[in-house]
């Protein structure tokens, strides 16, 4: 099973490397990291990736796992990842997004009419762009599955390891990689931080 | 403040990407992903990270942070990365490990009749290096911080960053990261797990 993992620049890694952590390490998959070009891609907070194809160079997957990241709105603007997207989506078997990713599957004709979700503070910007907007945290609708912000991507592969493993190869893996969440605070949602908190993460996340 | 990220061959990246994330974004860090040389660095399911200084050319963090890996006993058995914390732990304000990182904490003496935990499959390694092994998630322990396996390097650092720019400034972080974990599986911990299933874990984790 090809997986293809999508990298642009200021991408989040922890978007990307979540669910790869999680499928990559199945069996019998090959793991291809896919940008522009073959340059390192530099992270939005520094990590830099190095990928092993190109766009150009891969034209399908089985599998497709878009980011988001703070470049999110830059690469929507060049339109060059939904052109793949939309190049690859018909024949992937599943076709993912983490976050912000969401857009440049919704760019790519992909969440037209369909429920997807995506980091909280970017929902009225999927919307916008076609998509039924979902609060959930991960989304599945046919061979389409969205996911909430950066770390939900873990959730999201977990869900879908099962689908396509299942469910005993997915518990092995959350096992493997000890994901017994204990979160130090309960901040990690819109519903459950403090207004004045997610009123000042919503203007870094958004300008706005 | 300098934040040093350890690279090693056959490491996991999830253990370095979880802390990278809720660490590199805070205010004033500089993050240095640190390597036995310049060269990218390829972890255990085919991830590749360009590192951006070396071991020779980096001698003090005010934070370093150790990666797990199933390279972590080939790592073990060339002490250069134990040799390098040895020598950066004394002036640094914070070291921390996840998973089988605590191996390489151990083995530059920084965990001797410490409480430190570790991947659950590793505890009697652990302790055999001199640790006095925890089952806890996140363990803070004077300047010293060891995290369970892999997925755990988030609740660390969401911990840590709470101790250095306080609740708020973590609690900020974690819904930036949409950190409000829904695992589809209840099997994340050894506890919690069919036995059946923790016993392959192990066989296939340490190869008994």
């Amino acid at each position: 099973m090809d997986l293809a993992l999508v990298l642009y620049p200021d991408m989040t890694a922890l978007d990307l490397v979540g669910p790869y952590e999680v499928l990559a390490a199945q069996p019998d998959v090959t793991a291809h990291f896919v940008a522009a070009t073959p340059d390192p891609v530099r992270c939005d907070s520094g990590l830099t990736i190095v990928p092993t194809t190109t766009f150009d160079a891969l034209d399908r997957a089985d599998l497709v796992v878009v980011p988001g990241g703070s470049g999110w709105a830059r690469v929507l603007a060049d339109g060059v990842v939904a052109a793949w997207l939309a190049g690859v989506h018909p024949t992937a078997t599943w076709t993912a997004s983490v976050c912000s990713g969401s857009t440049l599957l919704a760019q790519a004709g992909i969440l037209d009419g369909r429920p997807a979700t995506t980091h909280w503070a970017l929902r009225d910007e999927l919307a916008k762009l076609g998509a039924v907007v979902s609060t959930e945290r991960v989304v599945v609708d046919g061979s389409v599955v969205t996911a909430a912000g950066v770390s939900a991507g873990i959730d999201m592969a977990l869900t879908l390891a099962g689908r396509i493993w299942g469910d005993e190869r997915a518990e092995l893996t959350q096992l493997v990689i000890e994901y017994d969440p204990r979160p130090p605070y309960d901040s990690g949602s819109p519903d459950t931080a403090s207004p004045e908190l997610v009123a000042f993460a919503r203007g870094v996340l958004t300008g706005s």
